[in-house]
């Protein structure tokens, strides 16, 4: 099971538009610039963001993308199911109900056991990544790091 | 992020061997028309859990998959990462050493805090995984179930 590729694009950039100034924008081809990474496809999946309401998007000459909400309350699961959706890795297609093996469908009422212990291994994937904030992520970071990513990112310090 | 779709194929395929008699086996075909699966497809991916030790195959007129040790000592992550890999999901390129932004390697002697915390959440569903056995879920089933699983499965009761 594979996360895509842009789930770490999308986690760093949100981390750094957390530690721009409130109101501040930057766009796709500076936060593009600033990782190295191809900027049409980055717009495109920065897009996944704000639909999630992680990011709003603002036009006109000095648009961009900010935070949607103060980042205490962006958790990294809020980034990482918008990048990639919120369903389990784990499919059950209920083969116990199929072939010579088949349980008559009344001792099926019940979600199958080895698909409520994947379910809660799902959970407490979940539960980790909601437990944890951009404002957390970025009280990590040392305390020169946010007007160095500020003048680095958007060319104003 | 998506598992195989053979993983619930040998999560219960593990969890039929584990209701056989002490030695008995089932063969792959048995067990592709006890589950209704594409018994080639079944076979192949049966071999990932010898490897791994889960099983054990053995040849001959009687020969076929029995446990390769005992069912409490077989967990769901065994059978999970037999199957797909114990790789976490999320792939760190390491995309904070790289464009504008890039931090010097000073400053990335450890690990990522975005990575690190995706790590977390990683070990969470491996430890979920790798605390029921075989045996725990052989427990939940009615008692009744096993004789029927043997009987279906292999033709003896």
């Amino acid at each position: 099971m594979k996360l895509p590729v842009s789930t770490e694009w999308l986690l760093h950039c949100a981390a750094s538009l957390a530690q721009l100034d409130a109101g501040a924008t930057a766009s796709a081809a500076q936060l593009a610039a600033y990782y190295d990474l191809p900027a049409a496809y980055l717009a495109k999946q920065l897009q996944s963001l704000v639909r999630a309401g992680v990011l709003t998007a603002t036009t006109g000459p000095r648009g961009g993308f900010r935070l949607g909400r103060p980042a205490s309350e962006i958790t990294l699961l809020q980034i990482v199911e918008a990048v990639d959706g919120g369903s389990s890795p784990y499919e059950c297609r209920e083969i116990r109900q199929q072939g010579r093996g088949a349980l008559p469908a009344a001792q099926c009422r019940e979600p199958c056991i080895l698909a409520a212990k994947m379910a809660e291994a799902h959970e407490a994937w979940r539960r980790t990544l909601a437990a944890t904030s951009l404002a957390d992520i970025i009280a990590t970071l040392p305390a020169s790091t946010p007007r160095r990513t500020r003048a680095r990112l958007t060319g104003r310090p």
